[in-house]
């Protein structure tokens, strides 16, 4: 159980974790197997980075209707066996719905029989995972009843926090009024934990449609729900990938969901798991990346130039000093200053870990130094159709800049602080030189 | 009139239909024709495809200022005469503006002119439709004028349904409000029916700009939107698509609103009124589509292949069982796997209302058999290039995916029911055996 | 100081300004230069297009918290001597933060002392900027301060306007509540004025991350920040645009914003400012564009065509008046007809400043003739590939489209009734009649 806290401020995040990368769900009862908890077992005892941050034995949707109650027990007997050598957080996920009384008061019982001490598995469980929530006044239901599953069983306030998964419009336009909601002496609200996108039944809620079926990318509502999150002191989780054999998609999108400020992602499988755990991490080497036709080409490092080996974009040094680009179709005669434009807007560079590091010591110590704001410049020579330019960027530094770029590295140490049984894997990733330098800075 | 009815819970649907294609308005008087209601009268006798779910005749901006008395006259008369055979639902747009009380008793007295029993037009009525909506206390004044017609002329309570356009940032942030609004017993806002986008006039009341006086997109509308639909129970509709010869252009756009879950759109003539009823239907036979350059192309199909027949993408086999992949002036050497791993992202499947029915009816065998979630697979031979490679893809169906890919067929059903003039056009779609099993299934 | 307005509709603009082009942020006071005052003498002096419509002595972020006391002292200084002559309006932003009592505690102080009429300087400030505001309670505050300060100096009530940087989602939240929360007697929040993005902090707020560290472009952010403008009668001003040297991003970015209806934008340099005064205005010429590969290519005007010179779009005439058209890698064959379709999908015009005002004046006469709809037709000869294809579009303009087209002048006539400094400029651009005629029409 997380320790009890209540605070004036909503938006002050008051449970262990700051972030959370992965929310991986086992079923909690098969059938046709002779152990109907194998899932749960096997994944009670993963460990390091095919572990997750948290672990939701999900009594819904994952699970047969037929299971649910053997699914109890079964998460009881495992909590109990397994739970505390667990590394992540546990948060099962018991039955509910905004439309059917009959099935929340479902979700109460498993609720109250999962916490009852004498099953021995309370002490290791996080919280709850509350599925198919709709307005506000529908998580108040289910926040009472984690307050009376408290009291009927001596566990302190507020102790068991509440996860919801955001699967309707009215979930989505609930996530606007949390913060107004959450001060009122009526509800415990201040247990709430992670706000989890559902698509799938979303897009069944709404009511949308795609020629193929994929799923439509919603980014309103993962914007909302981050928003929801930020505003409230929350943590963003977006919804499950089940395309599970198309990892570049994963990536992709859980690149898109952190210029969002979503973190977390849902896993299906330990190896979604540790694709999830390892990509919010900053990178063990810087890269330069070359924008062409609209899409972003990493280029070789190779000799302390970075070459694009691709045709896309072509360049031609002319005996005066000038030089024609060739891109998309289109070309353009360019001088030295023209074309240092150019690749203003197209070059980037990727920091890794190390620079990330070094940048925010380089503002630290101007700052001891009485400056405000300094400019950090980058230099490189690229390569483009075998002609190498110079390039150098300088971005400013202030306090903000500074605040905004530390986010990874404050990621990165909530990850160490919480998940020692992932220090072995970051010190193989990074050298132990760079990880010490990472927990110390900022 | 729609039957009366009430309900605990505002998210259900308490109207005919559950889907709206098509919102078509007339000019209810024209000027220098002999007879000004021409087009009412030509527009009343619409049929099957051509014919709309929601037929507005438009007493406010399709009619000129000095036109609209004579427009009110016409809209009874009409509507009197052919209202009874009007296959859709009948929806006079009355006028109104959030800043002007004149405006609105101005369209307070058209609804009480147009609901009139002795004029013998109401009973054809299913509603009105209100421009120009400010906040949702501008809504309840609406409102409170339909309550009060309802009452002066003896009809049901809630009998007439109120549809509002939305082109204000009052009235989008209103849709947020509608499900709390909805309770209260001081208003009747239970009679909402559609949410429709007025972008023209949104535009104009953010006061946004384009280079070459387009309309923007504006997505976030249409999500919300869609959203306040989903969450108070009503239908979403789209606005006027202006460019009339632009039916790719058109058909684009509800592609996109369909994946916001907006099916419904305004149309402008029976040509886009049968466009728009088209649309949103599952296709008669499935294609494969290839992603080029970031642009979906859809592939031939030829004895049994599927043939890429463009040169933006190259593919050409060496002998070692390598592929080399030509995309957007890259090129790549793949292995077998790391080729299908590329198609898996590039190809994609477009089912046809066939394909839809078997996965349905193979998912609630599934299910009978008490299996809660099976694989679908898809397989396909594709041509790029001139090779031939073997595809395949898989996804997992749950009880969630299944009622998320339903939604086209509920709307399939939704038409058959409600529009019996559109029988004959669907069986020559799809034929009777086809059209018999998806009115069955689900 | 804007004269003292308080109004029933929270929606009418009650302040000088309809549009802000410009928010341009100077240091308050910089260490060690002999005046540290030097920076802000120097913008306060600024004229003409280099001179922004909104001036915002930066009291936070621009001036080293060790400065900030002499920072107001020189705001004091610097305002009574140039106040008077300042084109523009005088904002200065003082400290303030949601979570830190005592540093808007010291914010109250800054203003205290700014608007002291014994230091002769308020009768030149316009109002406050405060930054980094949370809840709407929280604007609440910073709006009792200034409500206090106007009493305690004998100020009219509500000259001093308030406007707010939004940089976490309480407040991004907050500006969907404006409207109801202004017309409360409590408060005299009837004085705020911009609605000011602040992303660099609003992406530390969410915690978001890219790659490469740049900001993200939150979308969603902005429209809500244009929406809560428009719901509640303010000005929506987009943030800090911070690659200095990159000003075709940052024209795109204004491009962006203005079809969000954000017409404001942040300046951090005099040239900034006057690449941002200039980019919202018509130009002065009108032009062809054509969509190739996604992109907008600007086509050369020469001898009464206007010519494509890329080689990303390819068109051939066969003897047999068919076309063939490559695009992307495909090819395809077209008749005439779908070669003119084709275009309308591709083709669009950029009008003058000299076009809008004739189709505004041709709709003038329509009306005066008693049409409500005309269709306004352009023509033109593109020339694609060697090939001269006869081009034309035509648009139906109402009442609707005429009052969104009206735009762009609207912000140019209200540029020219408070701007007299940039007259010059403005017939320099577009010559004195064309001037003449736009500040008479509509």
């Amino acid at each position: 159980m997380t320790e009890s806290a209540t605070t004036a401020d909503p938006t002050a995040r008051h449970y262990d974790r700051e972030f959370v990368r992965t929310f991986f769900t086992s079923p909690t009862a098969v059938e046709g197997e002779d152990d109907s908890a194998k899932m749960l077992r096997s994944a009670a005892q993963l460990r390091g980075m095919r572990a997750p941050d948290v672990w939701v034995p999900d009594n819904e949707d994952a699970t047969a209707p037929s299971m649910r109650a053997e699914g109890v027990r079964n998460i009881v007997d495992v909590v109990r066996e397994h739970g505390a050598a667990v590394p992540g957080e546990i948060h099962p996920r018991v039955v509910w719905h905004r439309d059917d009384p009959q099935t929340r008061y479902r979700g109460f019982q498993q609720i109250l029989e999962i916490t009852d001490p004498e099953n021995g598995a309370v002490e290791h469980i996080d919280g709850f995972v509350i599925p198919e929530v709709g307005g506000v006044d529908d998580w108040k239901k289910a926040d009472e009843f984690l307050t009376i599953a408290e009291r009927e069983h001596g566990l302190d306030p507020e102790s068991l926090s509440m996860s919801v998964i955001v699967e309707s419009g009215e979930a989505e336009l609930a996530m606007g009024d949390l913060r107004e909601e959450m001060g009122k002496p009526a509800n415990n609200l201040q247990r709430l934990f992670l706000l989890v996108d559902g698509e799938v039944d979303y897009t069944k809620d709404m009511r949308a449609m795609t020629p193929t079926g994929e799923l439509p990318p919603w980014p309103e509502l993962r914007h909302n729900t981050s928003r929801g999150a930020s505003a409230a002191g929350l943590v963003a989780v977006d919804g499950p990938y089940d395309d599970i054999r198309d990892v570049e998609g994963y990536r992709e999108r859980m690149r898109e969901n952190r210029a969002k400020g979503m973190t977390g992602i849902w896993s299906l499988t330990p190896t979604q798991v540790e694709v999830a755990n390892t990509a919010p991490l900053p990178p063990e080497s810087g890269r330069w990346l070359l924008e062409v036709d609209g899409r972003e080409i990493e280029l070789d490092a190779e000799e302390g130039r970075h070459v694009y080996r691709g045709d896309g974009l072509g360049l031609e040094e002319t005996g005066t000093g000038q030089y024609v680009l060739r891109a998309g179709g289109d070309e353009q005669t360019l001088d030295a200053d023209e074309l240092r434009e150019e690749l203003l807007d197209r070059a980037a560079y990727v920091p890794s870990m190390d620079d990330i590091v070094d940048s925010m010591e380089a503002f630290e110590d101007a700052k001891d130094a009485g400056k405000g704001a300094i400019a950090m410049t980058r230099e490189a020579t690229l390569e483009i159709d075998g002609v190498a330019v110079e390039h150098s960027t300088d971005r400013m530094w202030d306090e903000a800049t500074y605040q905004a770029a530390k986010t990874p590295i404050t990621l990165f140490q909530d990850v160490y602080e919480h998940r020692p049984d992932q220090h072995d894997d970051l010190e193989q990733r990074y050298g132990a030189d760079v990880v010490e330098r990472a927990t110390n800075v900022g």
